[in-house]
């Protein structure tokens, strides 16, 4: 152990203050003296909550009795760590193209005991095309990848799509973010972002030094998007001397599970071309769709082609990923993003900068091109895709409405079902004891009670102020991805501890 | 395709001088309107040459005749490009974690015949510790991992080292970045780089705006670092109103080769101590070393702990990579870097930083495991690492040997030899009237030189300029990566090509 580590943060503190004492010298890098936009970075989904969760486990580990067994991670949407199986195929193929050996002759035998053809004939394919897995690709991303992620987009959409106007990424994330520094140009730069959102836009436009400017989203209709909203929100931004840039929609919604009506796309869309505002759609749960019929995903992509030349040079980035949907590859770090309208010479800058960093990891990039290509009707591991896909499908709708039945039996809690993505959003009203105690504990009244949960009960989850929500409204975000077998532990486990919450604060 | 992307770059850029030109509307984001530390950013590895050898290996590939039949990437260090075979023994344990019906017990029979029991054994501890490569890690990298690297490091140096200081990263590039991102707080902050220098220092400083205070390789003395020469180059700085925080140090050097002396090594500290400036070393070479008894590799973090108990609160980054040494996963993005003195608090938000992009590819990770954590004597696969290990090792002291020779054979070009890394730097002498040629080309002389070597013989190589140098000098950058068995031909291709530009372009 280094002796500097043992040095207490407040002694670190005023150390700071003079050049030496006594045989110890101050730092250069304090906490004073780093990045103030790194230090204004807020990031709730790993935050307070995350990190007493992670002590929690090392009790755990070393048999403390806290009343429960484990802790339920619901703070972030990670369907493998809490036990959602990969889909067989995609890990056939990359297993394949990790040891290339198992492709050769001699351990033909073996290697078609263990895994289908169509899983050997993919792998090879893939090889062909990137060579090795341990070899930079092009920076952009594998061109034979992007082929296959440009012809997914044209037929979801039924639209011409472009492999140069796709970057593969590590996550969608990193690709948020290089397109946000890109069109950050001052510190009075505003983004327009939903409220509540993913934590991402709010700590990427923190990093950035530029300006969200928040739009509500409407919890007593579903969530929904008003464009009034929009427009009051726009104009708020600008009365305070922003320029408005760029309109982030989350569509399915995080936290909010909200999907957005056709007609309502539209608007956001004619919204941004009136106001001249780039749009980036997050769309990264476009798959975790839970009532199709009625409310259908539609990509940005499709419905800006749909409205015509008017809009032909109309900017939109649009972002998906392979960590979320049926899949859950979060660990792997793949995704991609199209760019539609965007000047070349923009696509340009786009692509130098991801050289810096060489290039996405290739393995995410293999399970991008899986996702955008899985088995066809009549291949060897169809009928095996199909079945893993619905069986996870059909479980999550089940969780879903599950909990949000949950919620909105407790006492004082309502809580909008998923349209889509992973997560609720529910509201909570807390008794004014609470809220009381919560100021005297220094905490938000929301965090107050999603660490009593943690504490009581081992779930964490996510207070709605790392989200954002409206003053004076209480909320926390859950996933629904606790394993299903033990879904109604789960659930009873929260219903004892809101009530005994409630009685202990109650008036 | 979309109308839009057809536009020719000059007409695009006439027009957003004004709003609308009849029924086009300019773009909100035109190279005139985006982030300008973007447009600023320089990245001469995948820059004009590469872009360049892309198009000609397109040609190829509609065999078209240009005189050789493939482009030779010796721009990148990207040695699994270039046929390197990666390390069985870890290759085999990827894939098994990829795939982990291949450890359940009705799959024994097959993969005990295709795997030997050290890598199922390993694989197995992994997925125990990780759970699925398909979740989210802690954002810092996995527990476990960490610890190993923790080991290492103190098995490497003899020197404690604490897995809480220690980041898992998406190769070496990105927990450089996040670490100038950390420390540049205003446009003045100098960080003092080589020259030549790897050009991720140089475009990351363009991209968070802050200056690069340059020191000069002493070319003549073997690319040795001279301590007058940080002297003057940090008053120069100074002079000129930057606030020098930091010190770039690349040993082994790239692209220069050099391996720096215990001596010169503990006068860098010194220097950095009495000035205040905190040492970023760069040591993803440190296997690369060509002449070990005579030069070999010491880590800063040892020589610093050596250096007693003066300078224990020292401050110093270490940054290690999975794509270089004899290992070359370079498209699996893996690395990490330990933070030694540094303010706890700093850490902290190093992670909060880290845990925006949620966590490094689980792959990366699990490789950086392995780097650090081979198999040892005993082992079943300890013979055939060994093997493949030293194998590449010899073959690439005997190409940089082979390499340098040859350089140093041609007329007007001298070169010194490669203690260390993949690269050799040779200084090229050209004629007045080449130098006259890239002029009216618009071209600098030793990009002018590379382009023709590209368009005659298919190698690809990067100017000097690129890596900056000497005012007035010319040089480029080669890996010596090319597959040993070709390696006489491309050495002769090189020799028959400058002997042809010299003859063309003498007085």
């Amino acid at each position: 152990m280094q002796a500097t580590t043992a040095i207490p943060i407040l002694l670190c503190k005023r150390l700071s203050t003079s050049k030496f004492v006594g045989a110890r010298r101050s730092k250069v890098l304090t906490y004073d003296s780093i990045n103030s936009h790194v230090k204004k970075v807020e990031y709730a989904v790993r935050g307070e909550l995350a990190i007493r969760a992670e002590k929690i486990k090392e009790k755990l580990a070393k048999n403390e009795d806290l009343g429960f067994e484990a802790v339920v991670n619901c703070n972030i949407g990670n369907p493998q760590q809490l036990m959602q199986r990969p889909i067989t195929f995609f890990r056939q193929v990359a297993a394949l193209t990790e040891y290339p050996d198992l492709l050769s002759p001699e351990n033909q035998d073996h290697v078609k005991a263990l895994f289908p053809s169509d899983a050997i004939e993919r792998a090879r394919k893939l090889l062909k095309q990137i060579g090795s897995v341990g070899a930079y690709s092009h920076s952009q991303g594998v061109p034979h990848i992007r082929q296959d992620v440009a012809k997914f987009i044209e037929e979801r959409d039924g639209y011409p799509s472009d492999m140069n106007n796709i970057f593969l990424t590590q996550g969608a994330s990193s690709g948020v973010q290089s397109v946000l520094q890109l069109i950050i140009t001052h510190p009075d730069v505003g983004v327009m972002i939903p409220i509540p959102q993913y934590p991402l836009y709010s700590a990427t436009l923190s990093l950035f030094n530029a300006r969200a400017v928040p739009y509500y989203l409407n919890e007593d209709d579903d969530w929904s998007l008003d464009i009034d909203q929009l427009t009051s929100s726009l104009a708020n931004g600008r009365s305070k001397g922003c320029e408005v840039r760029a309109l982030v929609i989350i569509n399915p919604g995080n936290p909010t599970g909200q999907c957005l009506t056709e007609r309502n796309m539209r608007e956001i869309i004619e919204f941004c071309y009136n106001e001249r505002i780039v749009l980036l759609a997050d769309e990264v749960y476009q798959t975790n769709i839970y009532r199709p019929s009625e409310r259908p995903f539609h990509s940005f992509k499709k419905i800006l082609r749909s409205m015509g030349s008017k809009y032909e040079d109309f900017e939109l980035f649009s972002f998906h990923s392979i960590s979320k949907g049926m899949i859950g590859e979060c660990g792997r770090r793949g995704g991609y993003y199209e760019c539609t309208g965007i000047d070349r010479e923009v696509v340009g800058q786009l692509y130098k900068l991801a050289s810096v960093s060489l290039c996405p990891n290739v393995q995410g990039q293999i399970m991008v091109d899986l996702m955008v290509k899985p088995p066809k009707r009549g291949d060897p591991s169809h009928e095996l895709y199909q079945k893993e896909l619905k069986g996870i499908y059909a479980s999550l709708k089940r969780r879903s409405e599950k909990l949000s039945g949950l919620f909105n039996s407790l006492d004082g809690v309502t809580c909008n079902d998923a349209k889509g993505s992973m997560y609720l959003f529910p509201r909570i009203r807390l008794p004014p004891k609470a809220i009381e105690a919560a100021r005297e504990a220094g905490k938000q009244p929301d965090e107050f009670y999603c660490l009593a949960m943690l504490d009581a009960t081992g779930v964490c989850v996510v207070p709605g102020s790392g989200f954002g929500q409206k003053d004076g409204t209480w909320h926390f975000r859950s996933t629904f991805l606790p394993p299903e077998e033990l879904f109604d532990g789960f659930c009873a486990n929260l219903k004892k501890f809101h009530q005994e919450f409630l009685s202990k604060y109650r008036d």
